[in-house]
């Protein structure tokens, strides 16, 4: 089991949670791309655009490098995998509740059929 | 393709965004609860806890009912599905990127060894 800390958690939800951060490691997903080259293709400002370079960057799931005047952004070291982790064993429990649900479901119908029998004999 | 809005995941990615949110939805994986349950065993005030579990409510993951004094709650209908499609998009992506730069590494190693080939020959 990967061990993960539960702060790192809430600081990478966190950063996915806003449309644009994912629609950025999208798109260095294909290649890596200049802080400007993500402005002008989010339609966003230089300023709103370096804030969530700063937010997915602090989270390690971008690295940035600046040579002269340009930073240029790519993919960070993680791969989300205490995050998908932390959701597939929310899945497994969602599962079973709900398996556990339909049989409860199962067993009231087959009690009432057989109450229904009994009182037809 | 499951069909989602950006906004949708943008509020389910904030839910998750808390430790105590994903310590309710674990706990609701095992049991129903009221929320007086979920203050105590989260150490938390009833106004805290209901707070949270408004956000979670907000979002589908969780549906709460009211029996006399007692508001009891348990997993929504919502199995983070559009929320895990994002993320294994978003690691193969990530995956194809890195096998890339493997391939583009090996590639340097194999002309740096066929050059100091060519200076030996």
């Amino acid at each position: 089991m990967v061990q993960y800390s539960r702060d790192r958690l809430d600081t990478s939800f966190a950063a996915l949670s806003d449309a644009t951060r994912r629609g950025v490691l999208e798109r260095l997903g294909r290649a890596d791309a200049s802080i400007t080259d993500l402005a002008r293709q989010f339609d966003m400002t230089l300023t709103g655009m370096k804030k969530h370079v700063g937010v997915l960057e602090q989270v390690g799931l971008i690295t940035t490098e600046k040579v002269g005047r340009v930073r240029t952004c790519r993919l960070g070291p993680r791969r989300l995998e205490a995050e998908v982790e932390w959701m597939e064993r929310y899945r497994r429990l969602w599962a079973a509740r709900f398996d556990e649900l339909d049989e409860v479901v199962e067993d009231l119908k087959q009690r009432e059929m057989s109450d229904a029998r009994k009182q037809r004999d």
